[in-house]
């Protein structure tokens, strides 16, 4: 093959994406040039584009084609009550479950100090914003249960504490289908703690 | 999130790429998004074109961005012998051994009766014509060593029969770092039957 090879060139810029070794780039390059050419030229439109097709919604953060989110323009969404996210996948995850019926505020990301992640880099003061604005009622703290994400669950729930807002955080127990038996001791004794009454 | 939305459309295209599921193209389409643009244009050009600037080679059927591959076309490369493949892939697997100094024929695909491919489908008159015009004196079948290969090869060995041509096949035989153990009775069995001599 000659330097200037377009299918090595592929190959190079697809093993660049996460979990995609050389191996699986190659694979995927000749699934790519060996099937529809149809295909190709609209996954390559897609890519090529979402960089300017995407936004991210001016209210909540979550990605959108327009400058408020798909969540955010639904009239039959209930804007009293916000779940607070880290990032857009975990909104997609909340979503998938169909029963929250409220908005979400997404983070873009969680305290991480020696990251150099401060609160300044939180969009809290459009939260504050928010809930002011909007009469919000309930703020669901739905960060990842790790150290980022309580420490950022306990500061944001520290910074609203001078507004009128209930604020919780998502339980943290033993997952669904958990043997109590290999369940780490973290997971273990906030369960046994969060315990709830059944009568 | 809205109908017409280009991070469901994206993630939707991605998982129609092999061993990519719905997770893996979501994971992907957020690396993409949340990454440098330059690169997602780069990735999303490098697959709108792979179509129109990748061609067969006219004499061996590789790819290449021109009419002859780079290896038909370097002149330190042996045209007498001649090393029968099923699929590019397989070509790029034998030049990562560095070791091969001859050119190619890919096939693009294997005897398949029962899937329709019949000798007409693969290139054997292109292959004739190559061995008289180059003077081509081995042809070594490297195709796999599975069902499919094994007829391809066993035709190809002969068609070739009237032509003055030497025809080899790679061994068959245990993997390197293979435990007896643990092979197959079909490889084991072969490889008995083809020992060679040590001294």
């Amino acid at each position: 093959m000659t330097a200037n090879d377009p299918i090595a060139s592929l190959i190079s810029l697809l093993s660049r994406l996460p979990g995609i070794g050389e191996r699986t780039a190659a694979r995927l390059a000749f699934f790519v040039l060996e099937g529809d050419a149809q295909y190709a030229a609209a996954l390559g439109q897609a890519l090529s584009t979402v960089h300017e097709e995407v936004t991210r919604c001016e209210l909540c953060g979550n990605y959108g084609a327009e400058s408020r989110c798909g969540i955010c323009q639904d009239p039959r969404r209930d804007e009293s009550v916000v779940c607070v996210v880290a990032k857009v996948p975990d909104l997609i995850a909340l979503e998938a479950l169909g029963s929250f019926r409220g908005r979400y505020h997404v983070l873009h990301g969680l305290l991480a100090p020696l990251d150099g992640v401060g609160p300044d880099q939180l969009p809290l003061d459009a939260l504050e914003r928010r809930i002011t604005e909007h009469a919000v009622k309930e703020i669901i703290v739905a960060t990842p249960l790790n150290v980022e994400g309580e420490a950022t669950a306990l500061y944001v729930a520290d910074a609203l504490s001078p507004l009128p807002v209930r604020v919780s955080r998502i339980a943290a127990g033993v997952p669904h289908g958990g043997e109590l038996e290999f369940t780490d001791q973290v997971t273990l004794g906030r369960a046994l703690e969060d315990r709830r009454a059944v009568r």
